[in-house]
């Protein structure tokens, strides 16, 4: 299955009348994995006709409210439809305490189990490690210690070719090992290059998700070639200084960014409030990387 | 000014596609007053265009997350919008560690005042007393420590008959306590009965919010005779055995209440997520106590 993320929320600091504070759901092969979660993740969540029992991860950026707000509201939500499936949530320190602090006050006592997974914000970190996927924290430059996410598909270079294996008889044991491109044996014991019984995979996807910061190119590195990059972008250029000043980055700046990491999109949010009309922003961006698109809340986005 | 009710959630416990946990906005001559603050109601005020940085007063009935997780949200705000008044915050124990506990986490120092006032649900308190009302809690059943909240506004029961004062010769210092029912005084001291000066002043309003509660009639002789009563009808009466266990009213029980309380007006609301169609709940209500109306999120109610 290809992976879908489905924007919830694009809206910086305070919510608008239209606009929704940070969140985002990356659906993968196996795993449902909610990025940020700013207040009214689950209305949002419920209007959009999300499967939301589904998350069994979620990602704290930072402890900004506009990031976290709307986390005590999922998990009481959680245990009122009765769910029994882990929830594991990652985010930098002082998360845990707060979450338990908020469930003691309104008298919440779970009955699915919740993990709470705090990471150094300072470096990157590897901070789920399965079968289909890996994450990785990317530091980044705020006013809190804050990191994004880059989410990698982990699937094998090559594919095996069904006809090839029986015609070159590989039994079933040394198949295994083929799609990492080692060569194959066939029953009798003959040699088989790897080329004659594999195609090559098609690309793992990758999503990197870098909000909130101000412009920091050392992210670059980390992120290189990465399939679709999210970028906060909450203020048009001419603002570069407040923009710095408050650890945020213009829409421009969101662009280079995209640029030096030759993503194939960029998609920006966390837009400030001022802005109610958001084509300017994005002209601008497109200026510099021109596949750049607004983040639209209940947008599905497919990974090719 | 008419007193004016902004609905801003209806759903019980978990918000819906559809409906927004509990939160109003009661606005009186003097006063605008937000009864219970759940998730997304910051969002909520903007969508209805309500003029919400005027809030002084949020009343908070219970520390149930439906009912307050949206006062993070709302405190946060406030301080990114440079609010400078003072805001007071009324509800159960324990809030005033967890909002600290909250903004602590969310590194927000406020640059306005924030009062946080407590009190003890298990008895009726005044908690508030001002020249234009008085908000008195109402003692709940419910399984948290739960008060409602009974707002009743002070005006003197006598209107002055401005030519009538001319007539008699009403000095200005003698005026004051016509209002309240004295006689009043003329220049050359003679006694002028009261009824020549004064006319009947209207009703005064009043407003009481009962959520969350089981059906409880100890209330009444608290809230007899208010002028519109909200109360709780989170089930249709079949469910009445639930909404005991849970301490949650059904529709007739609310409008049970609304009977012997003797209000002109019942609003029904914290409706279960097991409802799409609420007008059988509304029917239920209303073969009990005819005037009844579902609480709809946007509507504005006048206080006639």
């Amino acid at each position: 299955m290809s992976w879908e993320l489905q924007i919830l929320g694009t809206s910086a600091a305070s919510p608008t009348k239209d606009r929704f504070p940070s969140a985002q759901l990356l659906q993968t092969s196996k795993q449902s994995i909610l990025i940020d979660c700013g207040e009214g993740t689950q209305i949002q969540l419920s209007k959009f006709g999300a499967k939301w029992m589904r998350i069994n991860h979620i990602l704290i950026s930072h402890l900004h409210g506009d990031h976290f707000y709307g986390l005590p509201g999922i998990i009481t939500s959680y245990q009122l439809f009765g769910r029994e499936t882990p929830l594991t949530i990652h985010g930098p320190r002082g998360l845990r305490e707060l979450i338990y602090a908020v469930l003691k006050a309104s008298d919440v006592q779970l009955k699915y189990e919740l993990r709470i997974s705090e990471h150094d914000t300072s470096q990157s970190l590897c901070i789920l490690d399965q079968d289909s996927l890996r994450v990785l924290t990317i530091p980044l430059k705020h006013r809190a210690p804050t990191a994004g996410f880059l989410i990698q598909e982990k699937i094998p270079p090559r594919k095996l070719v069904a006809e090839r294996l029986l015609e070159y008889q590989i039994p079933d044991h040394a198949r295994s090992r083929l799609a990492w491109g080692e060569d194959g044996y066939s029953d009798a014991g003959d040699l088989v290059p790897n080329s004659k019984l594999t195609t090559p995979n098609r690309r793992p996807h990758s999503y990197a998700y870098c909000s909130d910061t101000a412009y920091h190119p050392d992210i670059v590195d980390l992120i290189k070639d990465v399939q679709i990059l999210y970028h906060e972008a909450t203020y048009m250029h001419d603002l570069v200084d407040l923009a710095a000043a408050r650890g945020h980055t213009t829409s421009v700046q969101a662009a280079q960014i995209a640029n030096l990491v030759n993503t194939q999109r960029l998609i920006v949010g966390h837009f400030s409030g001022r802005y109610q009309n958001l084509e300017p922003l994005l002209a601008e961006c497109r200026e510099v990387f021109s596949n750049t698109t607004l983040a639209k809340e209940g947008e599905l986005i497919r990974f090719d």
